[in-house]
């Protein structure tokens, strides 16, 4: 069986592009990865793009077809979806091809256009990834459903709507000069604070925005590597579902497929926890960071609100998350975010990264379908 | 490299069907799936769910977790999407996670629910598997770009009307008494002439019609293969693709991606056309049958509707297609058709199918996404 390296990671400007169009992000973040790589198109098996909406944001499905067809690649491409893991997905579906002997060589894109509607729709839209006939169809939307998690877990645990306004306060302060991001502005935690209510005790500051973008990965076998320049390694890849509504699980406060996929992955990997040097984790909202970092085990359950205050996370903290500004700062076009969280983890490993850490060997993504339903785990390192 | 077999296959009846949700059509699949195997749930490694759009004809996104839910099952799933080719696409997907090793079986599901949305709003999302840019968005109906292709196959090779109505009329004959079907009334080559314009030169009768349904399949290891009664072996798979609209192809009345699809499934399997005995080709439109046949070189290219005509294509011809009654006739819940493609074969293969063909020990499925972007030729045979 072949090990699994990225060979290259492309991406586009993450924000408001009401200039260019789904075709147009697929084929700049490909092209883009593709020349990062150093290789041409025609060494491409496969193609594999994470999207989660795009035929209810823009009308279009077959965006496999639509990325090849921007890229001027015949070769096999399918669209992989899982909500807002839809872009880990169809990575780790590359990992299967690749490791299956189907291909050498695959290029994985991510990419979400969300502004081309108004903003019920895409809030509606994005409630799709939650449990249609259970909870969408009685007015539960997306945030609401992390506001019923966030309420919980105050409750469970005394954590301090102060803690996660430190969630978005931390990335917002990783994003600055990330020309990639969203929002490259600093702020506080009385900005936060004072901030719109979304759903209570949700503020508009704790909710990651509304995006269109695209990011992209080239991911080889064993045979191709020595043509790259920098590959990482890909260690360990897991995945695991939960029940798709809130109401059927055992807790609100905890993840239980982040549980599951992290125990996979680090097994492959034949790592533990405590040797991940960073992480990118799924901030869609301030209170699933905490989750997040809980549920991996980077600190004790119920004590994530205290690890963020105390600096856990931060640049110079035991575990730095979301270095370069997370969901909440970067942006969040769904099906792109998996791949961009990816393409992020590889920088850092490579050391060309926004906010370059040292001396790191080991990084680690979290990357959630809709309300926890769905959770992936991918696992890089320093190739040696 | 383990092998890939076929354990099981289930299917609800396609039809319309308001009784039964999204949910209901999965679980009741899968659950015949793995009775039909003699698996229990807790033995599948990932859920792989083929759908084209249930975000716009139900609202629901996110259906790997859907099915996992429905199941009861916390193993990894995910939905995968190539328009009308996706439940062959879910298909190919397993085999890959089976062959790099990552499970020793899984469970493919192929599902649509249509009807819930009026007519206009189904025939609009199946635009969506065009080019939503440069056709959907001038009003192309999916109809509109085979009427175009049919346009063209009648004027570069004198094919006629009624040899495209010889498709619906064969079709629909071979699905009387399909217990799953949607139609299972004869029709004759005049009810076709006669039935309302949908897109000239294609009748109502000349295009597969709107409908709900799921099929499923479990598909295993070597390892596994012991456990299972009546494995089916799965020879070789291809997946290609070609540009997104038709205005970029070389030609109108050929479709490239199953030339290349059909030629890497053809490599791997180790066998040539006229080893297969048997097919489930795509007639989305009655047209389309005769371009599968001349393009997977079942006859020669323009020669499809003569070869129709001469009963080439029937029960009794040198090659049957569609045995069961095709797309036209069972129905195209479009992610399921891939599918049931494939379950249909199976149960060819295992002897236990309606209109049971007597020493057949190869078939094969061609299912195209869209107007001929995405084309996935799968070739099963019997386990010697």
């Amino acid at each position: 069986m072949t090990e699994v390296y990225i060979a290259g990671v492309g991406q586009t400007k993450f924000g408001e592009l009401w200039d260019r169009s789904l075709r147009d992000l697929m084929a700049e973040s490909g092209i883009s990865a593709l020349g990062d790589a150093g290789m041409e198109k025609d060494s491409i098996g496969g193609i594999f793009v994470g999207n989660m909406s795009a035929g209810r944001y823009v009308g279009q499905e077959h965006l496999g077809a639509l990325a090849a067809d921007s890229l001027g690649i015949h070769a096999e491409a399918s669209r992989y979806e899982g909500a807002c893991a839809s872009g880990s997905i169809a990575f780790r579906n590359a990992i299967h091809a690749i490791k299956s002997g189907h291909m050498d060589a695959a290029l994985v894109i991510g990419v979400e256009k969300m502004t081309d509607v108004r903003t019920p729709e895409a809030v509606m839209t994005l409630a799709a990834a939650g449990d249609q006939e259970w909870e969408s169809s009685i007015g539960l939307t997306f945030a609401s459903l992390y506001a019923l998690i966030a309420r919980r877990h105050m409750h469970e645990y005394g954590t301090t709507r102060e803690q996660m306004a430190m969630v978005s306060v931390i990335n917002h302060g990783n994003a600055v000069g990330n020309k990639y991001a969203q929002f490259q502005n600093p702020i506080t935690v009385g900005d936060v604070m004072n901030s719109s209510v979304i759903s209570s005790p949700l503020n508009v500051l704790d909710c990651s925005p509304i995006t269109d973008g695209a990011a992209a990965l080239v991911v080889v076998s064993e045979k191709m590597k020595n043509k790259i320049e920098r590959p990482v390694k890909v260690l360990g890849s897991g995945q695991a579902s939960d029940t798709l509504a809130l109401h059927d699980r055992q807790s609100l406060t905890e993840i239980q497929a982040t549980k599951l996929a992290a125990r996979k992955a680090l097994d492959q990997a034949g790592l533990k926890i405590t040797d991940i040097n960073f992480a990118e984790v799924h901030d869609c909202f301030s209170i699933n960071e905490i989750i997040a970092i809980e549920d991996l085990n980077f600190c004790r359950k119920g004590e994530g609100g205290k690890f963020v205050e105390r600096g856990g996370v931060s640049l110079n903290g035991s575990v730095p998350v979301n270095t370069t500004g997370g969901l909440k700062a970067i942006g969040h076009p769904v099906g792109a975010t998996g791949v961009r969280q990816i393409a992020d983890i590889t920088r850092q490993l490579r050391g060309d990264s926004h906010n370059q850490l040292k001396g790191v060997k080991y990084g680690m993504n979290l990357n959630i379908g809709g309300s926890g339903a769905t959770a992936v785990v991918n696992i890089l390192g320093v190739d040696e």
